[in-house]
């Protein structure tokens, strides 16, 4: 899977993915009309109005990216209506021809781990038959159990060529209360990192300079990439925190490899929200998804300049 | 919410909480013979099959037992359908005045750690309308990503009165790989813990022995139990890993306080599958309600037995 990533960005000269996290308050009104108007102020009303919203982002950019990443937790606080548009996005972006990556940062003891990576990444058995059921193409892992809670992931990526994000420095402010503290003078974070190059060994396809296993490391966090970057050759690196967390094109230089590969960047409410700003405001909120699409030229843009036409 | 947990603990005699987590491979094939043949062996089918299956066992227990815990993962592995079964379990169980733990371990940066408390403890604004969405009573959380990833779950606690139990040492074999690393001499899961108790006093009910920030520690650690008892007076403890993961009744000792209170301790396979152990064989399939109330019955006495009277 990782080798198909790697050929959508090349194509598409777009090391970015683009963060599906619909909130209500990003929602142009005449959208949340229409689907409260059909469905009242429910949860389906709500999960409707989020279906359209995303398809008229997805139209818009569809083209210009290699993959999305929808934020499942956006989806889930609206219940199974939530969970449904959760679904028919994920499908809906596959059928586009984008890459998904489901943010679902799950992780539990092995077999919980096994039954999220069955739901999100595999198949499920019952009776005679085999089921895909979320089916995205990657997921985001949390390691905070260890590797019995993440190895289940890594088996399911084997069998079914898909891949994982492991949280290794995240981009939130408190990220370093225990990520970063030290254990004989490295950061746990860098402990985790050796644990993922270590499940990502088993991960690789013969001849790819990639692993199926990748991280996770926040935009917010230059210098710590840096390190992390030199001790996770084969790790692709996904970039939360560009845009509206802090994370400037500057930043990401030290996360791409010397290929110009090796990073993949999220924006989310910088892309899908864009006709908010002010920088796009003329958009006006009909015409949000065409906001949208200018954003995110805006920002492949502002990354190839950073880092040097690498791409 | 904790005080609410305490009063049922103590009218119920019973330090317990019966984890359901059902799998295809414990249901009786008479149940899933039936859902089958309504729902063929599709989501819908499984997913009927667990809930029949969940339903006899609460029935068989719920005048026995203060709380239950389903883990969502064995339910989110059947995709729509098998939340929905999540779903239909939660109510049923507090239909029957059980208190239900979602056992969901969920956890991320800020904005997304709110979504998830809002779908799991609070209620969603829609236009002008509030809804509860899966409105378990208290849910279990994962801290890697550090106090602004917890605090959105706190802040719930105490708008709803509802509770959390932090990941602090869980019971599977790799847990150390990160928990127990030494930070200057003081292993991450007690720094962990320090953190808990912080949250926790935002989240204690003035006159309560008992904060509505709990934690995690396994079943399988009683040596670390007994520093992080002493640690943490006021946070009950939430002990997976007793039974099927190794812990025993006499390990449990140091996860109590002096009041016999203080820790409330889950059994899962042991109890929703005790018809496949040889303790219980008799009782056969059809029976395996039964079976279940009489393994309750039994891990209640070893376990009264093994703190002394206590509670």
């Amino acid at each position: 899977m990782i080798q198909q990533l790697v050929k959508q960005i090349e194509k598409a000269k777009a090391p970015i993915v683009v963060g599906l996290d619909p909130m209500m308050t990003f929602i142009p009104s005449h959208i949340q009309k229409k689907a409260f108007a059909e469905h009242g102020e429910t949860l389906e009303g709500a999960a409707e109005a989020i279906w359209q919203y995303n398809k008229g982002i997805i139209d818009a950019i569809y083209d210009l990216v290699p993959a999305v990443k929808p934020q499942i937790a956006m989806y889930e606080q609206f219940g199974l209506p939530g969970l449904l548009s959760f679904q028919k996005t994920v499908n809906y972006c596959k059928e586009k021809g984008l890459i998904v990556i489901g943010d679902i940062k799950r992780g539990d003891i092995g077999s919980t781990s096994l039954a999220y990576a069955t739901a999100h990444l595999g198949k499920i058995k019952i009776g005679t038959k085999e089921v895909s059921v979320f089916d995205e193409d990657f997921v985001t892992v949390n390691p905070y159990l260890g590797s019995d809670g993440v190895m289940p992931f890594v088996e399911e990526c084997k069998k079914e060529n898909k891949g994982i994000f492991v949280l290794v420095k995240t981009s939130n402010p408190s990220s370093g209360e225990f990520q970063d503290q030290l254990v004989n003078g490295v950061p746990l974070y860098e402990i985790v990192a050796r644990k993922v190059v270590e499940w990502g060994e088993e991960c690789t396809q013969p001849g790819s300079a990639y692993s199926n296993v990748g991280c996770v490391i926040g935009a917010t966090y230059p210098m710590m990439a840096k390190a992390l970057r030199e001790l996770m050759p084969k790790q692709y690196i996904l970039v939360p925190g560009y845009g509206a967390q802090g994370g400037t094109a500057a930043d990401l230089v030290p996360y791409f490899n010397k290929d110009g590969l090796g990073a993949i960047v999220n924006s989310s409410r910088g892309i899908i929200a864009a006709y908010q700003m002010k920088a796009y405001e003329k958009y006006g909120e009909t015409a949000y998804a065409e906001a949208s699409r200018q954003a995110v030229l805006d920002m492949k843009l502002d990354i190839m300049n950073a880092i040097g036409g690498k791409q």
